[in-house]
């Protein structure tokens, strides 16, 4: 990187995610060619709560919308040449028969919604463990599908709620502090959203044990949140680069780390979004985001934004000149080592 | 936008940006398609100075990079699809003959090099008048060519001296505040890089007029400032959308909206640089970039990394669907439009 005609690290981060990725992919000329973004959905129990500006029943209509290539996620992968997978980790929905053929489409509800995790434990210990394998199972498809970086993003009205209490929790942010607007909601809202993270710390706090990532992913998390963490802990085994999107997915990266410390070394963090609580724990995790756009859909869209430039700083390390092959004078390039 | 199958405001900045395209192309369905970015060279007298950590001749060296398609700008603008024009303004340099027919090179060679400031003015008035038609003209042939964007980067071994000055003087930054480490000088150039704007402003400062833009560009400026300066306010008059890339060229928009104010309606920031006064300058210019990547190369290397954000933004107003061509039930929509 340091031969590269330029002075030494003045691409900044481009320069530092390369290097990251040629780590990963054990090459001085690393790709990222082929490029996927999963869209875990599921629907969440503690929407009961009223703790989200809308009914649960869009995330069924919003998956119905990705299908069709009509929403944000779709518009903004297919601009950066990114496939896109959707995945039904436990949707309240029963799906028409002709999309159940689509294979971009993957059918693996666990059932129809979380628990309300207000009241019992968002899954069972059995659910949870499922749907981290749905998410490892996209991870091994796509190196099946010699895929070189994957994306993980999700849908599910009410998951602001989950991911802050997930976040609450394994990073130790007050729940004023991780709760946000989510999709736009009002005072009120907000302020049963905050009582709701609180009641669920206290009624699951006694009981943690040493398995922390697990044991709050099962109390307070969602099915689309575990199979994110799961994608991610697949990928640390195979060193694939994962971009992760949002708020959400930052909490399920959260679990992974908690779960396999190690598996941090393949994430990378897509952006900074305007949920209240984001910034925080990203510090937290001691993470550097790429973007900062000030969004707040999830979907993917962050992921999406996030992964040309992630292969931009590949081709760096493959497609620039040197010093040397660029035939500026030794001297020169010795200064600039100097530098 | 608010139709879009999102929670209004969501998609942040992307929202903001598309809508400022579409106002300039007059349409509810802007398009981004074809893409240039134009780069600068110049060589700086005030190098004399000993401000850079690079001898003066890198420039020369690097606009042959340019042209060989080895420099950082060709491989991100391949990267993003970006057709790339590089224009001699004025470096000190005898050019081989078979790269005279290149063309994507432009020969607008004012003179081999600026004055050094320290000692008298940059240009003569009329070198700068020339210096911004250089600039316009790239808009005219830009136009001629149906690009929908165009960026502005630059090469010129001393310019982040240049545009220091000139933003000390135009945004009325300290020299302190301003001066950074550009290639990456120590504390001694630091220093010296310093003083330099000091003697600057307080040389040309008592005799400034009415037109500070135009008279602090010929001063204390570079032929490839001025250019870009040029470009802007051309774009301007015919509402092409300019992505401006660091600090140089946030230099050379200062002194455009000096000029003509309403030329920041076309100019979209791509990225705050790691040079000191760029944060700085670009809050006081009231603008808000899209990228922090801490990168301060240059060469429209933050454009070439932000066009491509910028088109998706367009896509999101023609590709997306909106409530009712998804299906998703009207009384959802109301429930958005009241959130």
């Amino acid at each position: 990187m340091n031969r590269k005609t330029k002075p030494p690290g003045s691409l900044g981060m481009l320069e530092k995610l390369a290097i990251r990725v040629a780590g990963l992919q054990c090459t001085v000329t690393p790709g990222l060619r082929r490029k996927r973004i999963c869209v875990y959905a599921g629907s969440h129990g503690v929407c009961e709560e009223n703790v989200s500006a809308y009914p649960s029943e869009v995330t069924r209509q919003m998956v119905l919308n990705f299908l069709s290539g009509g929403a944000a996620i779709n518009v903004l992968a297919r601009h950066g040449q990114i496939d896109v997978h959707v995945i039904d980790t436990g949707v309240v929905a029963i799906w028409p028969e002709h999309l159940t053929q689509n294979p971009k489409f993957f059918l693996r509800s666990i059932r129809q919604g979380t628990s309300n995790f207000v009241r019992e434990p968002a899954m069972s210990p059995d659910e949870c463990l499922r749907a981290i394998e749905i998410g490892r199972e996209q991870t091994r498809i796509a190196i099946a599908d010699q895929i070189d970086l994957i994306g993980i993003g999700e849908m599910g009205i009410g998951n602001t709620t989950a991911a802050s209490a997930l976040l609450a929790a394994l990073c130790g942010i007050c729940p004023e502090d991780v709760a946000g607007r989510g999709t736009g909601i009002g005072d009120d809202a907000l302020r049963r959203k905050i009582e709701v993270i609180q009641v669920a710390l206290k009624k699951y706090g006694g009981s943690a044990t040493g398995q922390r990532g697990l044991y709050w992913l099962r109390n307070v998390g969602g099915f689309e949140i575990a199979a994110m963490t799961g994608t991610i802990l697949e990928a640390a085994h195979a060193n694939l680069p994962v971009v992760v999107d949002g708020f959400i997915a930052t909490a399920a990266a959260a679990a992974a780390f908690d779960i396999n410390a190690d598996s941090k070394k393949v994430c990378f963090f897509s952006h900074r979004s305007e949920e209240r609580g984001h910034g925080r724990a990203l510090e937290l995790l001691g993470v550097d985001p790429l973007l900062n756009l000030k969004m707040r859909l999830g979907e993917g869209t962050g992921a999406a934004l996030a992964m040309p430039i992630l292969e931009a700083s590949t081709k760096i390390l493959c497609e620039m000149a040197t010093f040397a092959s660029a035939g500026i004078s030794d001297a020169i390039e010795k200064d600039m080592k100097v530098v």
